[in-house]
């Protein structure tokens, strides 16, 4: 389905990271202005490339001349750094365009975040840059750190950050610079940091490929506020998934609340549906806390990858063993059952009272030799696809005794271990190593499990399967079908059309607007019957008690045509009424609900579960970006209980569970054809023995 | 409902915590020995008592001279400290019992830890401690370390913890040798740790109300492992957290596992429900991580609590304060919507771009003078009830001027503020500045934000209305009746007059043997009716297809006998089958169920939430303890789809809420009253139109 990603080898974005020269101006001899900082990071950050000073006033700085204009600046010039009033920036970035500067970073704030008159000298900004092929970054933003180059364009105070294999894209600058400050403590370091400002050209998902083939990157982490160009990156990242592992905080998770909608879907499709969607389709690792996402972002650039679930826990100490156990259920990882031999051997390495069961508990006198002994013998055991060590501060020997022992055994194998090591000024020295051997540590258990499962995580996501089956359909007809149609909700002709050209099957349903005509259609579909009320302005129709089942003779129907008219006239005097829908009364199934909606970010998102009047309230449903994937409808069937219960749950009888999955491609394909189909609902779908098939009860389409 | 708890004053508990004069049995001069560490700390922690080191050879240590007994000891002597091997424990205890000592602290292992010789030691040594009326900390224990006498009665390497108002109670020795450790870097210190160990005598549950009664310590924190004496912990942590707040992290979740059960109410109880239900109505708060322990625990010891869940976030940077609105909302607060006042306020002294809604985001050039200005006007707001700050690396001055003009501001209010202090190195002097003066500060704004609703949750705690409302039963009556039961299921005569007996309305229930009084049964309870399998094995009825509903005359309800009969034999050929029960069909309304389990630890246990067949996918369920006390059903109601939607929802009416509430509180009595009966279920309760009550449709009760 997916496209190989054509890697941007455009000269700007070349130029950005690999700059043969650099200029800055607003270099700045008074050192509370930022660009004293600039310049100073600039020229003593080992940067290996010329560097050139632009003052209006001349003068020097460092030792170096300043020019009083960028034309002045000698060759090579690749990247210019504009740090002065935002007013002048037209001008400066007009010279680089006819100096043939390929990029430039305006870290320079005063656009967009100010108001109208801001976002109007943006807009004249990026007129320039596409006027001259120029490629920017920023403006408003911190700028660009690259620690192999190595390069440093901020105006942050130094230390820079430490070096590592972690890249960082983030829409916030002040993240930033609190993350190259925390780093330093945390024992991982970065290739890149990447500071997006207000992206008035170059934007996440520009860079996510060309940060994805540095070298110096294992692991990409993004700082995200919103995702404009959403399918884009969905498509980009996909790519990089395969071969780097991405992880995302996602931000305003809450402010973007719920929007107004006329379909159970769409009410219950916040746009946090579609970025989830997105994410997983997209195999981005979608961490909930900054904290979460450097702990788990140096586990995926240091551990390989587990090739299962169940993992093991070696401890000293039976507390902490514990919290581990419940951490790696929690995580929804399992304690691995050890293989009967590796117990044996671990009897012969530890005294009596000590637990041979993982979680295996060596005591309180466990030497570092024990350590490593008892690490060796869980890594060779088939049953075990990852460890996790404890070492809380030892009470006889120094931590340091045990990483030493501990840390060839970790790199001699190809599974996965990390340490929760419990302490702080105790276990530093130890904790160094770890981190010298590239080895993850945390300080308490719970934050190691949840490292391990991420690892976990990655290793499912690579082996799903991303293919998208498609089935035939009558695109072409149901494009003739639909031309020209007003907005609002289709009629039931037009509906169960266009269902049949799709191949989704549905009952027929016959409009009858007196009560003749509706015991005239209930004799030719055969009796039991079901009827709903007719009205475009009614779309709940059981809100207005609107729906009327298994009516099984002439004066039932006859009778609940006028009861359900007279219903819907009280409920809602002002909603015009086309009659009544005939409709067969099914055998008995499972009830589901199927929908889509349009989503402004991510086009068009399909939901499934549970149905029926309560569907906002239990909200029991799960959504994926369309067209659907193999992965997607796996993912929607197994984590909603009305997915799960298709197998058949106590006396509830199996469904068919194949029909179902069939009906979600097809609609998928559906939806992503007509993006002019603002929603569909089918709700709801019955789902009749297994082999069976399913039939769509109820459909509304709403046409933008 | 409960009683004040007993301040425990017995002369051996006071004797651990306040002794005038300890001993040391198993001093060692060899520095590789823990009974060398015991004795240094005893010694150079400060301690003003006694201290007596003994050693069987004799000598001296520290300059001191080691007795050979401790029969030689002078006094006063109110605590022995016993670190030599297990199988001399009994002997020097009996000396300590003979000496008079009324407490001793018994660190050594070799106990209950090590198997069956180890536990009989173990219940001898407990023996030998009634015996003397002495009272036991451990064994296989660390110790015990108070902070502000002080003392420390631990062989851990110094320094010891930094001493602050937590006191912590654990079940692990090992997470008290990390946390002393570790809590040097956090900036929170410790009034007492108390490492339990095996509990022969003394348990978490002993110590709370002494501990909650030292000036020292605000607020308690417990590690747990399990609470052997459920209901007294109830008791006495319900009574200590009316004055200070108890967060505790329980460990051994998953390994609890579900239990055997016969009822979807005993299978959906798993040993977490009860955990659960008994921190609930203790007022004890669950964390879920040790981080998180610690988190929470200092900002309840150094915060006032907040009024209501409307927060404020007052920051210099957009990104960092998205964060922070992001994680309010996930932990259960809000953004306050400030008073017109503080938006003009705030706007004579921000800059146009910066943001005067809430998040306030004073943009990156905020002096320290705007901070504290800022600040000020939102905790003068009456619609703020506490306030999130933000505070990334200054670019342009040290945080730690930003702290200083803050802390008097915060320190003058009586809303809470707690700061995100983002980055490291550059932040130190800032964090040092907010932990003198007892303001929590965090890294990142997630565990700000969480710190926040903690408080909050402690406020809606201590409002709650813990009172048990207690409706008038024959529990005589009921005595009667179910003396000398069978184990097993009760039949439905017995059933229903138990019912009655506690005003729980059932719905008559006739037993029929054969069709004819089948239909029989109908005509005299009137149609339509409905039929149910009468059979002790068959406890789940429509699993075997043993229910029909709305029989409408004579001839399907003896056509419906032989049906349900058939069925039954066909799927359980082994079962009793009694006949089928008669009953009227009530009128539509909600189904939900009612449970009671009796938990081992905790007692009685109460379940609500959505029933029908699919109760134990849906998993719609909460659990409370019995009695209930008005707090815990508004939780059950609250906490769940079923309880949520007796309000009504969309076309869905509601329903007889008072009437659920009253059924609980009876089924709460019944459960109290008669621990025997082992499982009650009420699947359906048929909750019918307001003031129209709610009738239990189908009642198992399984006595022990």
């Amino acid at each position: 389905m997916m496209q190989p990603a054509n890697h941007p080898t455009q000269p700007g974005v070349q130029a950005l990271f690999h700059p043969r020269g650099i200029a800055l101006v607003g270099a700045s001899t008074d050192p509370s202005r930022l660009g004293y900082g600039m310049a100073r990071n600039m020229l003593y950050s080992g940067y290996p490339g010329q560097v050139y000073l632009i003052n209006l006033h001349g003068g020097s700085l460092f030792g170096q001349p300043m020019f009083p204009s960028i034309l002045q600046a000698p060759d090579p010039l690749d990247l210019a750094v504009l740090l002065i009033p935002a007013a002048s920036i037209p001008t400066v970035l007009r010279q680089c365009g006819e100096r043939g500067v390929p990029a430039a970073i305006i870290a320079a704030g005063g656009f967009r975040e100010t108001g109208a008159e801001g976002a109007a000298l943006e807009a004249e900004i990026s007129a320039i840059a596409r006027q001259y092929h120029m490629r920017l970054l920023g403006p408003n933003c911190i700028g660009l750190i690259d620690t192999s180059l190595p390069l440093n364009v901020t105006f942050l105070p130094p230390p820079g950050p430490p070096a590592g294999e972690l890249a960082f894209l983030s829409h916030s600058g002040a993240i930033c610079a609190a993350l190259i400050d925390w780093a330093r403590s945390q024992g991982f370091g970065f290739s890149r940091l990447i500071s997006l400002g207000n992206q008035a050209d170059l934007n996440e998902t520009d860079l996510l490929a060309p940060v994805a083939a540095d070298p110096a990157t294992r692991v990409l982490t993004l700082y995200l506020e919103g995702l404009p160009d959403g399918p884009r990156f969905v498509e980009q990242a996909f790519q990089v998934t395969r071969r780097k592992p991405v992880v995302a905080l996602k931000v305003g998770r809450f402010a973007s609340g719920q929007r107004a909608a006329a379909s159970h879907t769409g009410a219950l499709a916040g746009l946090e549906s579609a970025y989830e969607a997105a994410f997983r389709r997209a195999g981005v690792v979608r961490a909930n806390t900054t904290e979460e996402l450097f702990d788990w972002a140096h586990a995926l650039a240091w551990c390989p990858l587990p090739k299962g679930c169940a993992m093991a826990v070696l401890t000293n100490a039976g507390g902490p063993g514990v919290t581990a156990a419940d951490a790696l259920e929690a995580n929804g990882l399992s304690l691995a059952e050890l293989h009967p031999d590796t117990t044996a051997a671990l009897g012969k390495l530890l005294a009596p009272p000590a637990s041979l069961h993982n979680p295996v508990d060596m005591l309180a006198s466990a030497t570092p030799e024990t350590y490593s002994a008892c690490l060796q013998l869980l890594l060779e055991d088939a049953n075990v696809q990852g460890v996790l060590v404890i070492l809380p501060p030892p009470p006889t020997h120094a931590a340091e005794e045990e990483a030493r022992r501990l840390i060839p055994v970790i790199q001699a194998s190809h599974k996965p271990v990390v340490i929760a090591l419990m302490g702080e000024r105790l276990i530093e020295p130890a904790a160094e190593l770890f981190r010298q051997a590239h080895i993850p540590e945390y300080r308490f258990p719970e934050r190691a499990a949840s490292a391990l499962s991420v690892l976990y995580r990655r290793s499912q996501m690579l082996a799903q399967d991303t293919s998208a089956p498609t089935y035939p359909v009558q695109e072409q007809a149901a494009r003739e079908l639909l031309s020209n149609l007003p907005p609002g909700f289709l009629d039931a002709t037009t509906t169960n059309r266009l269902f049949q050209l799709y191949g989704l099957p549905s009952l027929p349903m016959r409009l009858a607007s007196d009560s003749d005509q509706a015991v005239q259609a209930a004799v030719g579909l055969g009796f039991p019957v079901t009827l709903k009320i007719a009205s475009p302005d009614i779309p709940h129709k059981s809100d207005v008690n609107g729906v009327l089942l298994n009516l099984g003779d002439e004066q039932s129907v006859r009778q609940g045509y006028q009861t359900i008219l007279s219903n819907a006239r009280q409920a809602r005097p002002e909603a015009v009424i086309l009659g009544v829908y005939v409709q067969r009364m099914l055998p008995a199934g499972q009830d589901v609900i199927l929908g889509v909606v349009q989503d402004a970010q991510f086009g068009p998102l399909v939901m499934f579960g549970s149905g029926g009047i309560e569907v906002e309230g239990l909200k029991d449903v799960a959504f994926a970006l369309a067209p659907l994937t193999n992965a997607d409808v796996d993912t929607l069937l197994q984590s909603t209980w009305a997915g799960q219960k298709l197998s058949g749950f106590r006396s509830l009888p199996a469904a068919d569970r194949a029909a179902v999955r069939e009906a979600l491609f097809r609609l998928g394909q559906l939806a992503a054809h007509f993006p002019g189909l603002a929603e569909i609902e089918i709700n709801p779908l019955r789902v009749l023995a297994p082999g069976q098939g399913a039939v769509a009860l109820d459909i509304r389409i709403r046409a933008a």
